[in-house]
């Protein structure tokens, strides 16, 4: 039990708050003999990093991320890896003010509730922040997943933000990696950015969104019974994220209105012999196992809670008071999340491949034909 | 790491398949002088169990929990509780046809392709009667719960049955209890009824549905940054129950759709000193942990894959085949699930109360006023 | 965390109390495909079983072994393993008159204090019983390993009784399981024999033992840094025995008075290119990680605290007594520990086994040479 | 299953190697509102640091912890602590030598064949120089236990080095912090500075030891059956620590020579009314529980393996060679060991207390009298 680790072998712990001097994740149960250099891992810091555009905060932090131990020219060594990343633009004075004040919708009330004490500036431990750490970790995993299932790939995208979805019947994988929604269809990203510019500008608010990750190439069999199942995992995973209020696989919550007929993925022979199924209403997991199709995770981020809109709250002493979180604050968190989401599915995946070793070996298994 | 255990301290760890001899819980970390007679499982049991009325299994099992350990005297020692409960009904028969073909939507295919070997008789591992050892283990931790935090209760019911919804303005509490869908509506009963009859005796179909379960009463401060939050371990409880592919807390998917000043839960002081809200879309849990609010937990169940209409798939041996799954199958196990959910729930609920008090104590933490 | 178990993927959680309906392990982690039947745990349980002669108990108990899960025709699925031994000769009379009664050397007021309620009969949880599980789980660890590492043995043998040492240089590997105190040299049995009878019969005493583990022919590379340590699971596996109280690798405590000239265990490049040592000072373990030399653990039993002797104790209410246990014990629980210390061993090599796959695999490593 | 992390709740792990940027601990778990500042734990490392006398190594490192997080205004807030100690006398050309050599007595065999890469500077992850994290991190122990358990003592001492043994009938328990060998008898001090002058300067030789620690004032019904005894995890503390061999709870190895009538702690009703006992071969453990006597637990290190005269021992490749560890090396490792071992035990002391409280709370238990 370790409230801020996650993972089974591929163990991440990540700890620090947001305005306190570093911040960062130790990850333990990498395997040895793995490529990696902190620039490996700042690809993914700078897909996450505030301050890019004017859709997310204006906080500007270079977020290096630095690699204190466990890797030895170049190669991971198999002993744990140190991620620090330094909190250069701590600006606290911005956050001064909010000290005695318990922002609506955001963790303060409960933090100071639980532990009578709370590292105020800039939402402390509870800061969308933390994130950073979890984007570097996932950097290891995704190394470390490039070396043991060549061709694996792991894409995260935008769809929903507010009253946008994406139209399905326009999806290309190819567009993800060029736009600042990470949208699977070019044609739609100027109309998300007008919408997005209207709710922050002219209506002072902010806006929700779903975000879908999806790993194409995973080996079949990762996923254990009972507790330990591939599903259970990605939704803790997902559902531990910042502002996640919902996590499906697959049809998710529409199975609730599907019949069996709709719902059944049915299965055929490919001509290279392995099953071929008709449809993925499954989202690639059956009994909580990976069955070779792509794996599809889908969660939801609630709107950012600091909107320059007044809210009624209290403060410490009980008083009422009204509410207008200024600052620098992106009006749709979960555009960030796809970097995150991306992240945390990596780190299950190995984590599974990594159990699915331990008890199976590398060896044959089942075989069909 | 334990691939059938669940819980940091309240730790459950479940076992048996559908036609062995026996499945049962092992339940380790129980607080001891709790009350307990195997009667009191036996409720829970009971509400869960198959062969009740025409829209669950018909198959019959008497579903008798025993105490093996960890209970003197009527009272829990704080040792290990093991409940046991013995497959009588095996009629192992029905099920021979299907050892060489997988069916479509089972785990059939990726257990063989993940372990070699599996236990083919009813779903092995993989059948939702595992679920009956979760709700003898739910019971335990009820238990638990009744003498730690006197007043809190649980409860769960169907807010969703393939297109038939709850109707909330109807909402009614203690209707849940009176009706085989634990439907707070009781003017909707018979409707509901109705629905699933036709799809199971006319359609030879199945459907999905939505479990909302609601924690009421619980303490404040539940619930631990940043992997060992309140709701990562509530969507890893509900999506590791057979069937489950969605998890929602408070808002859940519907968050992406709303805008912060409509998600936010404003703050006000009670007459009793206490925050009062004036909303829940966080579902009772801020930054993780719990706020004192209604938690609420909300989870989708697809419809069950065994049905009367011939699916196409193929076999062991790589033949296609049509499968048509006979035998005792509920047309829609997200009834049944009902009390999985609540037993999930208070494992849960328990368990990250054992947590607090090893963190925190039972003494005073921060006040408001 | 869980209070019960033990193992990071192999892992084991035993329950139950002497005089409950039963005890028994969850083996929860087992590779699939490892032929296991009843018949081949039952003869390690036979091996420990009391009764057997006049140095153990005369408490008689079949201890008959049952496997409620996880096997499938003959091999193991990959699912839990549930083992159940049912209590049968309970004669709780026996033990009435202690219930107020804290027995000297015994668990009895540590349990009462902590707990407040305790299973008084025969020790309750905290008797030597709850070994019989260890042992039935030891022996799947035995047959999965068998299965995965062709060649080897762990065999485990008394080195001390009381004022009589194994003299070393009589030592006989064949001849360890062929006489009652499992002693590698036969000509001193009688001896030991007569000692232990005296003590008992004449002396109204009992006596300590130590036990040595051997494990030979385990792959080189079991182990972890830091605190997953292959000699750290070996101390803690040992120390969870009851009644035991030290715990040796290799030299163990005799290193404290060593210099590292005398310790130094010179290697040099044997006939078939592998590394050949010059001694075991280390007990096959360097740095936590095993060498390929036999690996070597020693443990302490202190001698049963039952005796006929009179002792000095308080009741639950505070007054004072004169303790005579009478009743069936050992007067050398040492001699039991024998096959409770090689189930251990079966159980840490399995788990670090399955460790070293997770993080490293099947494949290669680093090649001297 | 975290290969680099210790404990259940309040949960240590370390990282770094020694010769890389910088190493410390991770520390999770611990209570809220513990006043805690770098000073606090520097004294503790200054206490384990090398370089202070003739005794031990000459490496110059000032191992200056820095706190990174999880603490607010000079007040723990709960969550994770992160402990930095940076590497600044890395003289990484003394050991550049031995990149391609196995030093015997060393990991650098095993590390080598498990992992196929390793970091030789210094000993990389295997060096004694990761326990400067775990002392740091037994420094957050002590302090939270401050708050928690007013008058909890914790004190190591040296028992034995090679052939010196403690006199304890001169037993001294205010002597042991006045002297570099934390020595409970101040008349022999200058012997044995003498001998491990003479052992070091002429005969290029090293030596081990025995250290004892021992915990004062913890409080009863600590410790959880079965294998999370409190002697289990103090035992595989211990055995984590570089170079331990050997670990006894009271009487040790020595109970294996003891008669059942002379291991009896005999019960006694003191004048508060709590249990008094005769004696303590216990070592304040009865069935993995605490008793309210001292907790003595003893460990043995063995002699420091890097020494002048020359050993065998084999290249990567496969030739002889003769090894001669020049550099900076303590004579006796054991030494610095003990600041060690008093941060092990406090840590295990402090994670069951927080188990204790898990699952029992503060409230009252069983009462005597």
């Amino acid at each position: 039990m370790s409230m801020n680790s996650f993972g089974h072998i591929f163990r991440v712990t990540t700890w620090g708050e947001s305005h306190g001097p570093a911040l960062g994740a130790t990850v333990d149960g990498c395997p040895p003999g793995v490529p990696l250099e902190a620039e490996m891992l700042q690809v993914w810091l700078d897909k996450r990093r505030p301050g890019q555009n004017k859709n997310t905060t204006a906080r500007n932090e270079p977020d290096q991320v630095r690699i204190l131990s466990g890797v030895y020219e170049g190669q991971t060594t198999g002993t744990p890896i140190q991620l620090m990343i330094e909190n250069t633009d701590q600006r606290s004075k911005d956050y001064g003010e909010i000290e005695k004040t318990f922002r609506p919708g955001h963790a303060d009330i409960t933090y100071w509730q639980k532990y009578g004490i709370r590292d105020p500036r800039g939402g402390g431990r509870s800061s969308a922040r933390e994130t950073a750490a979890r984007v570097a970790a996932g950097g290891v995993a995704r190394e470390a997943l490039k070396a043991l299932v060549p061709g694996l790939e792991i894409k995260g995208y935008m769809t929903q933000m507010g009253e946008k979805h994406l139209d399905r019947s326009k999806f290309d994988w190819d567009a993800i990696d060029n736009n600042a929604f990470w949208l699977p269809d070019a044609s739609a990203v100027q109309e998300w950015e007008d919408y997005l510019q209207f709710l922050r500008v002219k209506e002072n608010d902010s806006v929700g969104a779903a975000i879908e990750v999806v790993v194409r190439g995973a080996p079949v069999g990762l996923g254990a019974p009972v507790y330990a199942k591939l599903d259970t995992d990605l939704a803790a995973a997902m559902m531990s994220i910042n502002a996640v209020k919902g996590v499906e696989i697959g049809e998710g919550m529409a199975a609730a209105g599907l019949r069996g007929t709709e719902n059944a993925d049915e299965i055929f022979l490919g001509n290279d012999g392995k099953p071929v199924f008709s449809s993925n209403h499954a989202g690639g997991i059956l009994g909580g196992i990976s069955s070779g199709q792509d794996i599809v995770v889908r969660f939801a981020v609630k709107p950012t809670s600091s909107i320059l809109t007044p809210r009624q709250s209290i403060t410490k002493t009980g008083e009422s008071i009204e509410v207008i979180t200024k600052g620098r604050h992106d009006p749709c968190v979960g555009i960030r999340a796809v970097p995150v989401g991306e992240a945390m599915a990596a780190c299950v995946i190995l984590d599974h491949l990594m159990l699915h070793r331990a008890q199976i070996g590398e060896g044959p298994r089942g075989q069909i034909g």
